[in-house]
């Protein structure tokens, strides 16, 4: 997978929205890992800008994120989420929104993005929280993109083999951000790393890129030695100059509370792993009603974020971190790329 | 630690109490690893006379288990349990015990099984669930016996350090069995195997064993990239024929089954790991009171299960098993130590 596409280390920078910037995925790229961005966030003249400003900063390797399903709407446990939510907006001064809305829209049956993504081709197009349709699956392979997406059961990475997907992200239990569980109703195993991959390259025959709790070279090493063909890191970049991350999430990526995150469903109506805060601790508090559905309740999360943002106060922020995030390390993404490769003994 | 010992290859074969057998210890101590027993389960005279069975065999390195603190009896939690139990004691036909006892008795304080400890004089003991009085550990160390103790959390870590433990089991969330937590009441941070062993080798200076979802000599290998000095595994020694695992626990494991495991507490009363069944099932289910406190609770199973087994239903037996249980293999320990030095790439 690597090789094919000329990426000198089986090093992935992982496609974090919100986080990842061109500057991040070019330097990445670079330095022979392959860079990437995360683009479910984004609108699709968004994304072809960074995907077109990674490029100005070189022939990079950018990769993509799908956002899931078309989120299932309903008012009333909407409105209860609100009301859930409304002391905390009370503690930033700010009336409770009156609605919330779906504010990512879904890859699927997105003719745009795909348009978009074949016009640009970037080298690897990566999927989260699910896979592409088959038509569009096939678009991209005519147009010579290679596809990854992520799974976190046998399941999920059995359905992408199917699919015909090149490679498959195992994302363990430890890792940051989003979890990309196809199907949030059904029960998780909640598979570390290491066992994920040990049994998803008895599995299946495609390549297995590790993902979850990778910090250093030596995880890349273990996760090597596991039969994966690669890792991805993503905690790991995020202390990067290069990235999006502000001045509140690097303080505290630096600090005693890197070692406290939680896997919460609360801050985007999907589970994802960040650092416990004012936000995780009230909506997570017992007796809270149902989350509004993803993306709905990431609106909420984000309207109540920019009001405290207002008083200075990013105590209501998603700062998306894995379980590893102690060992996160504060260097150009040159020089960390460099640190992976020389602690991890790979050769180019 | 291993050298320190004469133990060939940095393999310990978990103990497990109602699993380990001499003969399962002798055999993975005669092909190079650090077999053990599980003695928490026995009275100082079956522990006696378990460790001398297994010198029978050879002088092996028998390690035991310490048992947790006292438990805080409560008859309404008690009662409230069995009523939760209730129903599925009529399943098998049973009425629901009128009390359940606290079955086991924590090594602290223990003078009689210190004693016999010392005069046994096992080449190294083990400690679950907690640590040892500063006196118990310094009789042991005056005995020439080095002392190892799980691990699930950095500030466990550094008080097993400040003690004086010689080898600390960085014991992450796949581990099958009983979780060591200290304090059942503290928030867990569920970190993984490769995270938490990442975490201790730069913070502690013992040596540190990694365990959880360790199935193969690959995950060994792996674990010693992430610095350990050794990988201990339990689920992948309850198929050998050595083991006193039951027709049904083996069955299972072989099982479609063992990919389904639950960290759950009500089994015993402590958070443990195992092969999802009825009874976790029926005890888990929404709206369950308050656990009854370790090993109270274990009674209540351990009597719902015997009243099953009359009738051949092993739906309510504790079959502790990891996330990497669908990995196990069934072979003879010796056969099963070779393999995993030979796909570790270990040297003796």
């Amino acid at each position: 997978m690597f090789q094919d596409l000329g990426i000198r280390y089986p090093i992935v920078q992982a496609p974090m929205a919100g986080v990842s910037t061109p500057a991040l995925a070019a330097a990445a790229s670079n330095a022979g890992a392959l860079g990437s961005l995360g683009i479910g966030a984004s609108t699709v003249p968004q994304a072809r800008k960074m995907i077109q400003d990674t490029r100005a900063h070189r022939q990079a390797n950018q990769r993509e994120r799908l956002l899931p399903r078309t989120a299932v709407r309903d008012a009333a446990r909407e409105a209860a989420w609100l009301r859930h939510l409304a002391p905390v907006f009370a503690e930033v001064g700010s009336p409770p929104p009156t609605e919330i809305d779906e504010i990512y829209r879904t890859f699927l049956g997105d003719d745009e993005a795909l348009q978009m993504l074949i016009e640009e081709r970037p080298a690897v197009v990566s999927f989260h929280f699910g896979m592409p349709s088959a038509d569009a699956l096939a678009a991209l392979r005519k147009a010579g993109i290679k596809t990854m997406a992520s799974a976190t059961n046998l399941r999920e990475a059995a359905a992408l083999e199917e699919a015909g997907i090149d490679a498959v992200v195992a994302q363990g239990i430890e890792a940051g951000g989003h979890r990309g569980v196809f199907d949030t109703d059904a029960i998780d195993e909640r598979l570390s790393m290491s066992v994920l991959v040990r049994l998803l390259v008895r599995q299946s025959k495609l390549p297995v890129i590790a993902a979850g709790g990778i910090m250093d070279g030596f995880g890349i090493r273990a996760a090597l030695d596991l039969g994966a063909a690669g890792a991805q890191l993503g905690t790991a970049f995020v202390l990067c100059p290069e990235s999006s991350a502000d001045a509140s999430y690097r303080a505290n990526l630096k600090s005693a509370r890197a070692a406290v995150t939680r896997l919460t469903t609360t801050l985007s109506g999907r589970p994802a792993r960040g650092i416990v805060n004012r936000f995780i601790e009230h909506a997570e508090a017992a007796g809270r009603p149902d989350i509004a559905a993803y993306p709905v309740a990431y609106d909420a999360a984000k309207q109540l974020n920019a009001a405290a943002a207002k008083l200075g106060n990013s105590e209501f922020a998603a700062q998306w971190a894995g379980q590893g995030a102690p060992l996160a390390r504060e260097m150009p993404a040159a020089d960390l790329v460099a640190t992976l490769v020389a602690e991890a003994k790979l050769e180019g």
